[in-house]
């Protein structure tokens, strides 16, 4: 994968916007759990714990809490890390490169699945062109992303991290 | 994962010997899909094909054949390319960081796992510390793995590395 990669529209979802705070800043939003819990969940969830280890294998580590005050833990590690580049992290993988292991035994509502993300981001003149891909092993899992709502979550998400960085 | 790293033996296996060939021939043979390809399968079993795009994210594919002529591909992405020092490589990611997805419906005989290697290679006085280490999601994984004949599979193909490179 590299900034040429063309997305399969069977298996991979993408987002990608312009937004008007320099890339720096959208990096560490990304990648410091002081900056990231802020606006990392679509209000009114929180991001309630954040671990990172920026590096190929390092762990990354949330904890999101729904309005009723479910829990719903994270785990991942990071793959690529470029500094206000390109950061790859995946679920499929546990820090240290550990194969995870789908959990499939979870309520009705959640139905794991692993994905890879990529949050490319280039300078632009009006800020930061902000490019968000999601890959996955099949249709199914695509699909089930795509239904949770990964536009408008990704979506809404920027939003929030804009709103904060203008306020770093 | 580093070099401090404490395998989990519930988890983990691993491998470790000392060969009288240099790190350089070893890393060689398991970069170069011409060196590979010679000792990467214990005989009677030949490897009939091999891909490799050695960086992180990059394709590491064989095809094993058995003395029966039955084919078994091996597709996965490498992690960590260190020259000379650590290859680590994961079928739980395709080329590209893509998940895996697990082949449950194939025969009686095999049922498919995730595994994550790591081949860490150190210079010796009397040639190259070999470690090998293959880390699993779950205990099952791991078990599966060493009741394929892990260690003496490992070993036997090692062997024929150093036999190999002796040659080279």
């Amino acid at each position: 994968m590299n900034s040429t990669y063309q997305p399969d529209p069977r298996l991979d979802l993408t987002f990608e916007r312009i937004v008007d705070v320099p890339r720096e800043l959208v990096w560490k939003a990304w990648t410091q759990p002081e900056h990231l819990m802020p606006w990392f969940c679509p209000l009114p969830w929180k991001t309630i714990a954040c671990e990172i280890d920026l590096r190929p294998g390092g762990n990354f580590h949330t904890v999101m809490q729904s309005p009723e005050g479910k829990k719903f833990p994270n785990s991942g590690c990071y793959l690529e890390v470029i500094e206000n580049e390109r950061l790859t992290w995946t679920n499929a993988l546990l820090p240290g490169f550990r194969p995870a292991v789908l959990d499939t035994t979870c309520g009705d509502e959640e139905v794991q699945f692993f994905f890879t993300a990529t949050i490319e981001l280039a300078a632009h003149d009006n800020g930061t062109r902000y490019i968000a891909t999601v890959i996955h092993g099949e249709e199914a899992a695509r699909k089930q992303h795509a239904a949770m709502g990964f536009e408008q979550g990704w979506g809404t998400a920027l939003d929030q991290l804009v709103a904060y960085a203008r306020k770093m």
